[in-house]
């Protein structure tokens, strides 16, 4: 099943997609508690919202092996590939969603870049989860574009504007139940060009290694979302890009890139 | 003003605290849209909730001289004291109330410490705050207990664990509107015994500070809360014990401590 959020004349509302149709529900998904209108809207005419805002936004950095290598490179230092699966966080403010612009501040370097992630969206409140039930958590899966300054990524002590400046965080267009982890390829797309295509799951901590080791120390509630990182190199973006980050399986974010006047 | 948030029969609500009595809210001040139930509670038999629960929890690490120097000495590195305010995060599912429990996980080491922290409570939207508007944008100040297991904090990537394990971010006991910064003292008692006492307000960088560099990028939310760090040295906290963080003019905040058996 896939769930979008939209904007129904100022009030958030969550809506079934059936092929080019959205289908309106009282509730939430999220909360097992919804029951459709009985209204039709055409996708295409929708304003899609950013499809969840989480309690705690959790995201995972150096989780590809090529990513690690193509990171080690451009700072010059050895590769030290990750021995456990160790989470991080990133913030709501910079959320966007589908279409909306990702803005390049004034004063930000040309290495303002995509990086293609799959997105997890708990569905329960969890803790202690196993590697036999950690899947049993997840309400679902989307697509986001964890956008980074690399300049600052470099010179700042935490990932505050590399990571979290507004707009900085596109995600959607939606969350899809239904889902083959090891099906899943990732495509980037600057302009239309491909400039990246990997199997989604090749990740060097998977899905259910991070759950298993988070919930150790942690609860995970409802609405929590982990970004699982990304791979390979990645390109900068500039004024009147269109950036795409396709999952198969999933659907594809599209957002345009400007720089502030 | 002082506000706390309490468990009405199940139903969090806001309450103004008058001496030992609380005043019931329908609504919440951090949308202005409030008014009195005309119910009174006594404070001592109220349970309090954690008095904000932020959109964005954003937090400060090493922003008062003497703890940078105490950091720097144990880690056994020269001391470097920040030369802009760069904020971090910590994670909602860390927080607990007044009175309620830490509790130390079955593996962590003795190096459990509290940091004794000023919360700053946003309500109004804003970006680009000016050193002349930037408190306009403030609805209140709590009182935060920034505990961290010292031994995770140095061996992992982030502070996943160390600073956002389950009940490691106690905060209370409620937000109080009317401050005057400068004249407030951060006082830290472990089983009654104080441990240090510092001025709250000579952080390196202050809450206009952070507030106008982080707006240059981010916008913040109502509710959004950013924890100021603490000063000097932190001692361990073990089983049995009882931390108190007091800042004169607001409150104190008082939690008990168990490890997990």
């Amino acid at each position: 099943m896939r769930w979008a959020r939209f904007d129904a004349n100022g009030t958030p509302t969550y809506a079934i997609v059936e092929g080019e149709t959205l289908l309106p529900v009282r509730g939430s998904p999220l909360t097992g508690q919804w029951e459709k209108t009985g209204e039709k809207r055409a996708l295409a005419q929708a304003k899609l919202l950013v499809p969840n805002v989480p309690p705690t936004f959790y995201a995972c950095g150096m989780n590809y092996p090529e990513h690690v290598k193509e990171v080690a490179a451009k700072i010059g230092q050895p590769v030290n590939l990750p021995s456990r699966p160790e989470i991080g966080y990133r913030a709501n403010n910079a959320l966007i969603a589908q279409n909306e612009t990702i803005v390049i501040p004034k004063d930000a370097t040309d290495k303002v870049q995509y990086e293609g992630e799959l997105a997890v969206i708990i569905g329960k409140q969890c803790k202690h989860l196993t590697r036999e039930n950690a899947l049993d958590a997840v309400f679902g899966y989307s697509i986001g574009n964890d956008v980074s300054e690399r300049t600052w990524q470099k010179a700042d002590r935490t990932m505050w504007r590399s990571k979290n400046t507004d707009t900085f965080k596109p995600m959607g267009p939606w969350i899809e139940t239904d889902v083959t982890l090891d099906d899943l390829i990732t495509k980037v797309r600057l302009n239309g060009k491909e400039l990246i295509a990997f199997p989604t799951n090749h990740m060097i901590f998977g899905v259910v290694d991070f759950l298993v080791e988070t919930t150790k120390y942690l609860t995970l509630y409802p609405g929590d979302m982990m970004w699982m990182g990304t791979e390979g190199a990645t390109a900068d973006m500039k004024h009147g890009d269109v950036v795409e980050i396709e999952i198969t399986g999933i659907g594809t974010l599209r957002n345009p890139v400007v720089r502030a006047g």
